[in-house]
């Protein structure tokens, strides 16, 4: 193991896909002072051009190759169901040590999708996952502070280099977000129950809206507790079905609970045992009460 | 009908439940000048002195009848459940002529509360709802401004009078709410969508979550996102509990095309359909989007 550098600098960082994500990383890195060089790399040179304009990315390429064989950081943002096909690209162009490490909402698809393309997943590979985000996409939704007071979980496996660990943990606490190490298949469990199962919530209540005859009205009545509930359903459309489908299992499996205690409540709720209900609502608001208090983040996520 | 009068001022309001909505309402129309006595009336003596500590009332009862006996507006702002039992004491202690309303969440409860305990619904009873709140129970919650850029909508029966409405709308104008004249079926029907099943989702959600093993990870790496959606898993269980049986039918009917849909998306997601997710997905997120750009309520409810 190499022992942690004080200061270390990263000479070349690639960012691909650079969004509301990407973009903010390399804004708190260059606002760090942790990097000298940021290239950006996505499918649209409309955006990338937006970057350069803000100046989060120093130059560009559409051409994955291109983007990387002078990275020593090669940052993927981009929605998972692209991990297998960009990793392919990055094989052999990348130069030899770089480190990869990603924004991934799921880890163990991405782990999956390095397996299959490296044979064996490469030790210069840190899967993470920070615990940021707006409903709001695109590189000029990209802010410095997006991660601060923030978590970011990391999925080292077991042949993933001490170091590339230490290196990005780093990288990470030099623009305030807290890490956490975890397993990646107990990440996804955790994910699946408090970001995945709402988010999919969240599109299905307002979609089943939008098919009835007042959608009008409903629409005009709402008030802040609506707002606030969907607000996760005005998340990227695409990221989000990547997400569902990489996670699948662990989505599946919270959402049959939440399915099966929903329908204890209708029964509850036919019947007109409001004993039942508010002893569910009690401890619904308890545990809800005691997340707030006990949250170190304030922000969006 | 008698036309509406320009410089309107109540002489005697009483407010019956001196709550977040209740002391909200005695906060606004003071300070419109709208009001020249306030009285407090409610269950709990500590919350009645609170509220006369704060200045939001100038005075209180425990007895309901000698708090309604010289008022000239009574304003409920209970629990629903509560309704029966109050206009059961209301009825034979209120001055001829004094305008009675609410904030009740649900309306036809209420009015058949009313047509039980008056045979005929009371010409002065002018059924209402804010459409505003926060996550926040007590007085100590309310402030002057909630109201403001929110909708209240009014459900008149036939026999209610228009000068009794005209009157309750006139006030709700003077701290800057916005008036909506509704049927009470169609107000319970549009409410139960935008927000009794939003609640009840949300609790129910929370409470699933608190059974898991992970619950402590759980909420520990919980976000932004989390925070929103289940911030109305906050609110106050006993209301809730007498909202969600009040509109029972309408909240099942909703609940039930909600269940549907979520268990279509449930196939979807097991059969890896990508597509299905994502028109889903992208149905509600242009109608969420379409939402924020459109509401009149910038804040919470």
């Amino acid at each position: 193991m190499i022992s942690p550098q004080k200061n270390i600098k990263i000479k070349h960082l690639t960012i691909i896909g650079v969004g509301l994500i990407g973009g903010s990383f390399a804004r708190a890195l260059r606002q760090a002072g942790m990097v000298e060089h940021i290239s950006g790399c996505g499918r649209s040179s409309e955006n990338l051009q937006k970057a350069l304009d803000l100046g989060v990315i120093d130059d560009f390429f559409l051409d994955i190759k291109d983007a990387v064989k002078n990275a020593d950081l090669i940052f993927i943002a981009t929605p998972v169901g692209s991990f297998q096909q960009i990793l392919s690209q990055i094989k052999n162009a990348m130069k030899n040590g770089a480190i990869i490490t990603d924004a991934g909402s799921t880890k163990f698809s991405v782990i999956e999708a390095a397996q299959s393309v490296f044979n064996e997943i490469p030790e210069n590979f840190v899967p993470g996952h920070p615990i940021a985000g707006t409903e709001n996409s695109g590189v000029e939704a990209s802010f410095s502070e997006l991660y601060q007071n923030h978590r970011v979980i990391l999925t080292p496996v077991e042949q993933t280099s001490a170091a590339a660990v230490e290196l990005v943990s780093q990288l990470w606490t030099s623009i305030g977000a807290q890490v956490v190490i975890m397993e990646a298949r107990h990440h996804d469990l955790v994910l699946a129950a408090t970001s995945h199962l709402p988010h999919l919530l969240a599109f299905s209540l307002v979609n089943t809206l939008t098919t009835l005859d007042e959608k009008q009205e409903i629409f005009e009545n709402a008030a802040g507790g609506f707002r606030d509930f969907t607000r996760i359903a005005s998340s990227d459309p695409s990221m989000w079905q990547d997400i569902c489908l990489a996670n699948k299992n662990a989505l599946l499996e919270h959402l049959d609970l939440f399915t099966q205690d929903l329908q204890k409540l209708r029964t509850a709720l036919e019947q007109g045992d409001g004993d039942f209900l508010k002893e569910t609502f009690v401890r619904a608001k308890q545990s809800r009460d005691h997340l707030v208090e006990n949250s170190i983040e304030k922000n969006s996520e």
